[in-house]
């Protein structure tokens, strides 16, 4: 049972980085990904494809991994699954899964990020032995209410075509994750975040992050060609490269992912490709009151309902 | 007694902040300090001084901090002494500190940081209830030997006034703390660290603080005289950029003052005024052997005795 899960997540991320690839090409119109090939010494490896220097993204990046080997107990410990399994429990794993973050050039047009994967314990063959995680969150400089909608409308289609229960914990979840807690920030204006997700059959759940990667593009797409060739000023590009320096105080400082990997040595490339090409970190900026910059801090610190939903739950 | 070392602490970091700045300004020549006065909800203060976008300097931030509070055994047990202190020693904290972080503009001069500071637990009273701590180390993107050796030799004299024991270990410490892990590489070419400082008068120590605080400015003067106005390439720049990039990393994941304060909700433009104004990583960046830039990776590596003291010994 477990293989079929396995062979059919692989091949869904192999499939699923082609199709996204050929979509920021595409949207980028003159950029193209370069790609590498890299092996984990303790097994496994990944896919790794970046386009940098773009007309329309400054850097994007997009990883998959198909990778196996021993969990030190640390490490097994910090794991978003896995917390019910026998102490005895083998601490062999698996885990294939992709992820991605495009930065477009243009201070109107939002970065995003994408990721799922599935994790196997052992043989994956006891109840909490195998999960998903995932998500995917929108991160503006400027805030344009109808794009975060936009975003978040597909995610919801995206959860509804599985489980109408879904969205709201989930929307909940990644307000709740991406937060630069140091700053009481969180890094964009959110989407969907899910961890140790085993409720209903694996190739049912399967299905659903099939769902979210694939809801990446209509998510997208369609808020970078309205944004990609407004004219923006030098004052906003530096906003831009302010907020592109929370972006990387949340993923060397917050990330899961990126902590983990780089205390237990995955390839540092793969990890930190997340990174925006270029950052700033003014000595104590604050926006002007009432100013465009100041619209988006507020979202940042209150996150919206974008969809108007009357009742969110906890997870 | 303890009174008295405070006293002393307070008007020496004081003072030195104001020769720092100074000093600073007169090699910048054009941009001044803006300085900031800060409270601490939990007890004390600081002082925060920083110079922005002048015409040799795109950053220089100074700070100044006096505080009290009482720990949680969580940060007690994170600080680098108080190690040995019965378990009921009381939580309650003073320290006095300066630090600094010079980035000039040109990729030919290096940065430097600096910090000293003196810790007390409870009353300071008892074996292991009071400390000193600092360093001072040089972060070149090109690598200048006479530029090291000339650092290394005023830090060495900063430590041989005090003790001719103390610079080969203290340099030694130096190379093992800024490690940037997941690069196999130093942040920079080293200089001095220390911790737990208290094996001796706490006004000897003090006297030796005092001096390796005070040896920045002709460690670190002459060497952006001769830097500063060397013309240089955007290529050059760029690589500056990407070094920059990661001192970002290793403030943000390693070091342990910063990483401290994030946790522990210190005053956050303060902690991070250490950070460039402007950073880049591009992905997998590899310098074309035999280069200037792939020299510096070298040293980076592996570190050099700058001095060519025969033996080290660690601390």
């Amino acid at each position: 049972m477990t293989q079929a899960v396995r062979d059919a997540m692989i091949a869904m991320i192999h499939e699923a980085q082609d199709r996204l690839c050929a979509a920021i090409e595409a949207l980028d119109g003159e950029a193209r990904f370069k790609e590498d090939h890299w092996q984990r010494p303790d097994g496994g490896g990944g896919r790794s494809r970046v386009l940098q220097d773009g007309r329309v993204f400054e850097k994007a990046g997009c990883g998959i991994s198909v990778v196996h080997g021993t969990l030190t107990p640390a490490a097994a410990a910090q794991m978003g699954g896995g917390k019910g399994l026998p102490a005895d429990y083998p601490l062999t794993f698996f885990a294939a899964g992709i992820s991605l973050v495009f930065h477009p050039r243009n201070p109107h047009a939002p970065t995003v990020h994408a990721n799922v994967r599935y994790f196997e314990r052992g043989d994956g063959d006891v109840e909490g032995s195998w999960w998903f995680g995932g998500g995917a969150d929108l991160t503006p400089s400027y805030l344009y209410e109808a794009d975060a909608i936009h975003f978040h409308e597909v995610m919801k289609k995206a959860c509804d075509d599985v489980d109408a229960a879904f969205y709201a914990p989930y929307k909940q979840w990644c307000d709740d994750y991406f937060v630069i807690t140091h700053r009481g920030e969180r890094r964009g204006v959110g989407g969907i975040f899910f961890d140790d997700l085993r409720d209903r059959d694996a190739l049912d759940l399967l299905a659903f992050v099939k769902g979210v990667i694939h809801g990446v593009v209509p998510a997208y797409a369609p808020i970078i060609e309205r944004r990609r060739d407004l004219p923006f000023t030098e004052a906003e590009k530096d906003w831009q490269q302010i907020r592109r320096g929370r972006y990387v105080e949340f993923n060397l400082v917050y990330d899961r992912g990126t902590t983990f990997g780089l205390r237990t040595g995955g390839r540092i490339e793969s990890i930190l490709m997340s990174l925006p090409l270029t950052a700033r970190w003014e000595y104590d900026h604050h926006p002007v009151d009432g100013s465009a910059e100041a619209r988006l801090l507020e979202v940042l610190r209150t996150p919206r309902d974008w969809l108007g939903l009357s009742t969110t739950t906890t997870p």
